[in-house]
């Protein structure tokens, strides 16, 4: 047990400044940071992606990583998925009065390893502190910056350039992240083979677009993480946004064989669990293979597998609709996917 | 009083999208945002600035302005100050399962407001739902990105460019926030007439770049918005970042009437009470006038003044060492003005 956090670390005044140089510094260490002005100046050029996430996860920390791990990977992640390299982030803290400081380290320094095995740097942030009660512990909010590899810009991934015919690729197997978190809160034993996913795919991505783009800007049409909601909600706002359909065929799903068996137990469906460390990938066709070896050369994505493919609405003797998702199931029947309903388990994320 | 929101608001799924759609697309309306992928692509040139604040206050609408208005005015202003155009704002937002949908709204449509008035987009963002008790109503963290107007970006103003001889500049009246901030929270009728200066700088900071830079660069040495610790606590970090020693008028800092009578009655120094909408500006002597003239023809700067110069440690008859601040007082004496100590006043921004 530490120290645990008073009011004044949030003050502004000398307290605020003990807790950056003590702990944020030490653990963020890179010379952005240090200057500690109130903007950071960044060495970055146009196009640029942006994104943020805030981070409430509980408990703090699980099988397979900790709310840091994922304040940076989560981060990481969304700006990847524009096809851009995620270069540098800010940071967020708000902490709760009496809070333990060794926890609190520990996060810091979940971070400051995340940030340095994805090659990105902490260059800003903020600490608030609350009184008792007014937060659950710790939240984070991380926002990245990175540039776009993709020239023109205009041909980046994006969810709406999901086209007919494209291949579905899937990173790697599915629900690990979303069962961790439950085994770990509701002390579920059965579940203790059951892991985060959670992981930095910018790597992954940048060797996908620069492997794949070579001569051919714009071949990789969408790169999107599969979080909050899963792969099923994932996939229906791909379609969505395309006005296309996805068909997905349940058996070629990975799902861990300790993830499955858990499921099956609870009653919960793996494509509806969060995820982490994965993101789905549509190719045309003609480049399906060839952008499964890049994943499945990646230590991130040697799971890889093609779980679908993109169809124009109405095609084949379906009678589909556009923003529909299809599943073929293990059974041999067919039936529409939805996008989650309701909430599966609050602050997965 | 509106419909309480739910826990699904936050899951990724059906309810989280009729959030996004319903609310942030309509106050922050704009073609970035509206594409709706995990990150956004901007058209922003290097070098760039980067900066990012959680909003916890409380209560979250108060005389001059809410949490909604803190979150974009305090983020537009720390880029600013890194003499840069602030152009693009990430917002994430942490919610309490039963927030009034209502009172959302009403924050919501402030940000979408203080946007359009600074001239600056939200362009991705984020929001979670926590359990009832897991976060006090509702918390705010948004970052800006912006370009840097200052060519070459080294000579951009820093806390480190203090230098002796330097006239320090403040924009305007100092202690209106944080004293609204608590005669809302406490219900003191007799500070009715005090109103948080929440502002955006960033028109103010462009014009005395431009209008002082022309054919030389980087003749701002310093701006800073003293917010949380107030006035003292940030004239102590720029005497800090910069080894050198302020000197402080006391007498010639503004103050509001109203303002100067709470703080009598309350026993508070308003040079430790939180702004929101004003900033130290340190330049050469020689442009002092100039500088103050381009200050006091902006809005947010016409009640801006001198209050006081920079010297170098050990100067004149005093024994001062680097990172000090002198206050020559309203009775004629002298006196160190320290950082802040403890918290005068949590959750004050």
């Amino acid at each position: 047990m530490g120290e645990p956090l008073l009011l004044d670390y949030g003050s502004g005044g000398k307290a605020s400044r003990r807790l950056v140089g003590d702990l944020f510094l030490r653990h963020f260490d890179n010379p952005i940071l240090a200057v500690m002005d109130d903007a950071a100046a960044l060495d970055l050029r146009g196009p640029v992606a942006m994104s943020t996430d805030g981070y409430t996860v509980t408990p703090l920390f699980f099988p397979g990583g900790s709310i840091g791990t994922l304040a940076v990977h989560g981060t990481v992640n969304d700006v990847s998925m524009l096809g851009a390299r995620p270069l540098y982030l800010s940071a967020s803290f708000i902490l709760e009065e009496g809070l333990d400081r060794d926890v609190l380290e520990r996060v810091v320094a979940d971070m400051g390893a995340a940030c340095r095995a994805a090659g990105v740097r902490i260059v800003t942030g903020d600490t608030k502190v609350v009184p008792r009660g007014a937060c659950d512990k710790l939240f984070i909010t991380t926002t990245g910056v990175g540039s776009i590899l993709v020239d023109p810009p205009q041909l980046a991934p994006s969810g709406r350039r999901a086209a007919p015919g494209d291949a579905v690729l899937l990173s790697g197997a599915v629900g690990d992240h979303g069962l961790a978190i439950l085994a770990q809160r509701d002390n579920l034993s059965f579940l203790q083979g059951v892991s985060s996913d959670s992981a930095a795919l910018n790597h992954l991505v940048e060797k996908l677009i620069t492997g794949l783009e070579e001569g051919r800007a714009g071949a990789v049409h969408v790169l999107r993480d599969p979080t909050r909601g899963g792969l099923a909600t994932t996939l229906n706002e791909i379609a969505d946004q395309s006005g296309v359909v996805c068909v997905i065929d349940e058996t070629a799903v990975p799902v861990h064989d300790a993830v499955r068996a858990g499921c099956d137990v609870l009653g919960l469906d793996p494509l509806y669990l969060a995820n982490e460390g994965k993101c789905l990938c549509l190719v045309p066709e003609a480049l399906a293979d060839a952008a499964l070896d890049i994943l499945r050369g990646t230590p991130e994505g040697r799971e890889a597998a093609r779980i679908g493919t993109v169809e124009a609405p109405g095609a084949g003797r379906l009678n589909t609709r556009p923003g529909q998702v299809i599943l073929n199931t293990a059974v041999g029947g067919r039936r529409l996917l939805s996008m989650l309903e309701g909430d599966q388990l609050p602050r997965i994320c």
